[in-house]
């Protein structure tokens, strides 16, 4: 029987997050309680997921879930964080609990991993919103935020950014490999967490490499990049032939939940190590400055100014 | 010029919500770092706003701002928690700053009081939704839940339920004091945390007194109300003479943010000096039972059951 009340989808949700990962209170009371570890600060976040904006309708429901996971993981994890719980406030167009237990399937999917317990939220009826919580843990003080960079300082990125931007800019013809990079991101926890033992300053790729990387850098602070050295999967060098149109995806995409690092010009590290323990391959892509610009350097070529800030939601329209 | 990117209205919350309350890192980054209390532990809660559905349209954008943050601190003053930190993840169909203005202005003087400091969120362009996350503080092991009741407990309401109810129901006719009461209500947060040191149990009316009490009940407790015991507002005796009618918007109306509370029966109580404290009116509207049941009483007529489960957003259509 697919339909039910709200009451019914709520204790179909609570039956279905039957792991509550030590919350004291969990799904069914007026709010869910949480105890913290001593000695740590409580990291939270919030992201939305708009039919058209963030996901098309076609998408299977599993897939939205685990991306609604996986964005708020991503924010957790660019502050070297470790997730602890969930709540999520659900507006649904109809009490169809195949899609709630389909969505479930990805969501919890991705939660599960990191031991993250889906501990209360919200369900409504309306045009369909997907609005996930997500509440971690670091110990106090340490929290990497998005100011701190210097100059001298090496960018470092995780992964391949642009997979997701590609997908998107090809549509139907995208190839498998970059579909999954955009509907299936992984957030990288291990990387957030063992960069930001070191890191100055750390963001995630939601919105664009060349838009996040600003994000980092207060004037008079710039940046160079070297260009040919931005880390393009096997999948995006396949698909997209011209270099210079896939520099640009991987510069302007976003969706990507890459991680962007600023770490100390003068850090003795080894990357391939890094990786290792990262779980994730890092390349360094260029250095902060003090020139206030973000150049972008091309071996043989003069030296250019990257314009662009990347995927303002409502700008673009 | 009331137009600007997704940047300008994150900056202009950012402008507007100065004091973070003690926030380690607020609006701005990929999450917000909050330092817990020591010994306390953390009450988290998210609610939705849809348009139709818990506020209308035509309402100003300052009263859905206000009911967002009231129905959230409600949550935490049914758990006697004290709030400190909101998220909002907004979505709007258009980037318009004086809507947007107009909504903080009625969201942050409702966190003003209780000092509550906006430090994240989320804003996404599309139908029109509100979702709001609170998260609170309470001594640790001492949040009130909504289980717990015993037989012979007491059942004691805040202030006057039925009044939002009797507003939806007369639409247009509403007199202003009742359209007040559902537009702008008062979570009882005060009540919340006086009476969470004697309390078995709290709920706050957010789905109607039948509907939210059978939740404090599982079999086999039931309860007796002294029908002619509800509390009821000039306003609401006004508008609805017939007391029938006035105790059915009563017992089966939601949307009033009063507390339903389960106090020991054999508590030495002085409800007057009690309300003092609370800031409200408190009544003693019945008692817990061990019949499985949910009895009215009236004097001079015999005991009705009363069914009806209140307000299940999914299931009324």
């Amino acid at each position: 029987m697919p339909e039910m009340g709200e009451f019914g989808l709520i204790e179909r949700i609570r039956q279905r997050s039957r792991d509550q990962f030590g919350a004291v209170v969990g799904i069914g009371d007026d709010a869910a309680v949480l105890r913290p570890t001593a000695g740590c600060d409580i990291v939270a976040t919030t992201d939305s997921l708009i039919p058209k904006r963030h996901f098309m309708p076609d998408w299977p429901a599993a897939d939205v879930g685990y991306l609604a996971m996986q964005s708020n993981l991503s924010d957790l994890a660019a502050m070297g964080a470790t997730p602890r719980w969930a709540l999520l406030a659900l507006t649904l167009p109809e009490y169809d609990r195949h899609w709630l237990d389909a969505f479930l399937d990805g969501f919890l999917e991705a939660a599960q991993p990191h031991a993250v317990g889906l501990v209360g939220g919200n369900l409504a009826r309306g045009n369909l919103n997907v609005c996930t919580q997500l509440i971690g843990e670091v110990d106090q003080g340490r929290a990497v935020t998005r100011t701190g960079a210097r100059p001298g300082d090496r960018l470092v990125v995780t992964g391949t950014p642009g997979d997701a931007a590609a997908a998107l800019a090809l549509g139907q013809r995208s190839p498998r490999g970059l579909t999954e990079r955009l509907r299936r991101p992984t957030a990288r926890m291990m990387a957030g967490a063992v960069l930001a033992r070191q890191a100055r300053a750390m963001i995630d790729l939601s919105d664009g490499l060349t838009a996040d990387l600003g994000r980092l850098l207060t004037p008079p602070l710039g940046a160079e990049l070297r260009l040919d050295q931005l880390p393009a999967s096997p999948a995006l060098e396949r698909a997209i032939n011209d270099p210079e149109r896939r520099r640009e995806l991987q510069l302007a995409g976003g969706s990507d939940y890459e991680l962007l690092v600023v770490l100390p010009g003068d850090l003795d590290m080894n990357l391939v190590e890094l990786s290792h323990q990262a779980g994730v391959s890092l390349t360094e892509i260029g250095r902060v400055t003090d020139s206030g610009r973000l150049i972008g350097l091309l071996s043989g070529q003069a030296p250019v100014e990257i314009a662009g800030r990347g995927w303002d939601h409502f700008r673009d329209e």
